[in-house]
């Protein structure tokens, strides 16, 4: 499995947009933490929903790298997002990744969204990765 | 109906964040557009996925305004997106609505988003907003 | 493209237990319909959530088959449904299907569902089917 | 919180045609049990999508009853699921439910379905339920 720092290091270099820092890699597991600032909220202090996206979708990412290695070709098919509480203005959000399912050529997985410190989750994403055949160990 | 021009300044005012324009308000119906530049790109020269949601986001939600009139507390509760294609990296995205339902409580709406002049739809989105019962006339 | 008669065939062979009848075959394309009796009905005259879901995935799986030929091993992967109406209890359900993008390993569709000679939908279901690599022409 | 006694007797008479028997009602959570037989079998000796579906159906409406009492009218609003393995055909499937937000007009859960023995979920589920608002406690 390869490490978190590995994993880190590899988002650094391959999604260099993203803000989210990498918190945990375990077995088909993964939590990722992303600050929250003025860019990411929407009037009524509201985190946007598109940050929330962006951050289960990292969350899912990184934990198919810990799962399969990493693979720069794995694209993102289908993600669904119920949103199900307002976030906080002034918190981080936390996003925990469960992994269902590790096929052949689509992982999907599961993503609790939370503001920082909160029990109640703000958000639950399901997202469905597509992996390159050749890519899949 | 609301018009295009008064939906455009609410939008401006309301969501001082996004780049989307409003293109087209119809029955029950909208066209808007996001121009693309490095902030919205992904390596591999791709429109990342949370810019093609926050763009199908604003579609249905001048879709709802020309429906029901200016309501700021509309939320989203829900979002389900397909990634079909890659879209062009130097190519306006353009996000169009359809209205499937318009509940008292409850709007679903479709979106098909297109990198601007082709034909085949880069992602598909459908969502659901929560009206505030009040507002809803 | 394999014709509605070759699929209809297909599905009574492949498929003996679905009720669904094969109206039209066209270019990524299809519309099935089914007869509605007590055991589709749920108390309160409506037509049940499982059977709604069953004819969209015929509906996709026919399309399907008019774009790619005979193939028994497409798998549905994903599957989500909007209800928007209320169904009529006496009148047969029509699943109208566009296919949405049709790759290689993943095809992707949606059905508007709609109480027969209804103009407005009852339900709306955007599916995805996996195909087996060697069957895909 | 209405009893497992109490929410199965509901359950019988509201949906006569459910073979759903309720196994467990806990703190915004259920678990249901469905029996397979022929008729929710398809070839190849899969347990047929819309059985899959309607368990999980039952398990939220079950786990819903759970927390706020014998309601009738709560209908479905959206239902997405994913398929992650093929279900035993010789094994009830087992739906086990918690919900994510108990709000005044919208529940949401989760519900992982699995082949009645085995560990690894055959599918997982997000749906919505829509709550008559006078009927909320």
């Amino acid at each position: 499995m390869a490490s978190k720092e590995t994993i880190s290091e590899f988002l650094k270099s391959e999604f260099p947009q993203t803000e989210c820092v990498v918190d945990v890699v375990g077995e088909q597991y993964a939590i990722v933490r992303q600050a929250i600032g003025f860019d990411e909220l929407r009037p009524g202090g509201t985190v946007s929903g598109p940050t929330l996206m962006a951050v289960a979708d990292v969350a899912l990412y990184v934990a198919i790298l810990g799962e399969i290695g990493l693979v720069s070709l794995a694209v993102t098919t289908n993600l669904s997002i119920n949103f199900l509480r307002k976030p906080a203005p002034d918190k981080d959000i936390i996003g925990e990744c469960k992994l269902l399912k590790c096929g052949k050529s689509l992982i999907i997985g599961e993503v609790s969204l939370y503001s920082d410190g909160d029990k109640e989750p703000v958000a639950h994403v399901v997202g469905t990765y597509s992996i390159p055949l050749s890519k899949k160990s």
